[in-house]
């Protein structure tokens, strides 16, 4: 008996890994995520909100012989709860098999152009800016060199900015985006600015900080999607 | 004119994206970097280390008409020098179009069961242990909290054990691991006994260090990819 617990990318649903698409196309149920695509399910979608004990759902359909998939945004080690998940899944005597999706931390500053890594820059960070039990991110937990890739920080930009800035230079580049199969939206500007970038974006958004936000890819053009969906695009670049 | 950048996942051909695969099926030429699995390219392929100048090879075919596609190990925007080739490319007149692939910094960890975030953890960093021009990286580019993802430590494992060890504890967890589609390797310890667990690895190894190596998610079982390739596994855990 086993679940499988699929990544399906940064919101385009044509990013989903190819397993991951045979594993929904073979599954009997396909527990959606928030933010997930709903066409990646079909008809076999059942979203996570519309469950009481989504992990009991997933175990008692597991156990009665269904094929299950849990679609979860992104990839599911990063962020994801995937440890828990996959411990209480075993308390029902059903195991986890995890498929690796794009994560959002990286694929949505590429799909903007922003490399993470760059000539000088030789790591990158991913950070939540609130942590489980609602604690914010504390300076010591940020390091002073190279790209910076927090989520969830519009909820609490004001801290976030004053706690980046005990760390990090107030003339390093920043940019706040959000990015969907349907919808993009960014913001780029100097650090020092933060949180007047941010305003007038609603999560989810992902903030970057360091040298690739001045040094886009050029050219870095994104083609619409095979399925057309209606590309709606707020492209705003509010620069200094 | 454009050629296609096209992350190919780490390493197993069933987890490039869909559009990754699409971008395949209608190009003429497929150029392959080091690692990735040929298949992917099928009788397009054109590997990389059999071309004097890649970059002039895909830009004037580019130019003459072709539709070029250049599949990269993991994802392009993870050390893939993805801003220098871009750049090189639009001198030649031509467009990069970038699709984001798994990274193997994410995957490889994932597809041992290892988490990167998890309760009380709430960052991850990944590193090069190797920077261009073979600079070895230094104790004072390694955060001091959160999980490390090391890319390129095998070649300098004494010196990165020591650069590690002063700013992390010498009981964290640490894992050794090597994947692809064809074969997998770990060995877990402690971080102190590094130099040891990672002898008898070959080129490329992930190295991680962090809770999650010790905290392993349960079940995390790897089915076999579809397209049955023969599954040598040599699975030596060596732990204290």
């Amino acid at each position: 008996m086993k679940v499988h617990v699929v990544g399906a990318g940064p919101g385009d649903p044509e990013l989903i890994t190819v397993k991951g698409l045979r594993l929904i196309a073979e599954a009997d149920i396909v527990v959606l995520d928030r933010l997930v695509p709903k066409e990646l399910g079909g008809e076999k979608s059942v979203p996570i909100s519309s469950l009481q004990d989504p992990v009991r759902f997933m175990a008692v359909n597991a156990r009665e012989g269904r094929k299950v998939v849990w679609l979860k945004n992104g990839d599911p080690s990063v962020f994801g709860r995937l440890l828990e998940v996959c411990a209480e899944l075993s308390q029902w005597g059903v195991q986890c098999e995890v498929v690796p999706g794009d994560s959002s931390a990286i694929a949505v500053p590429e799909l903007f152009g922003i490399p993470l890594t760059l000539p000088g820059v030789h790591s990158f960070t991913v950070l939540t800016a609130v942590k489980r039990g609602r604690e914010a991110l504390s300076s010591k937990e940020i390091p002073r060199c190279g790209t910076l890739v927090i989520l969830m920080g519009l909820g609490v930009i004001g801290h976030l900015k004053r706690e980046l800035l005990k760390v990090r230079d107030p003339d390093e580049g920043v940019a706040v985006l959000s990015w969907s199969g349907e919808s993009r939206m960014e913001a780029v500007g100097n650090l020092r600015d933060l949180d007047r970038l941010s305003s007038g974006f609603k999560p989810p958004a992902v903030i970057v900080v360091g040298e690739g936000v001045k040094k886009r890819v050029p050219f870095a053009v994104e083609e619409p999607s095979l399925n057309e969906r209606s590309c709606l695009r707020a492209n705003s670049v509010m620069g200094d």
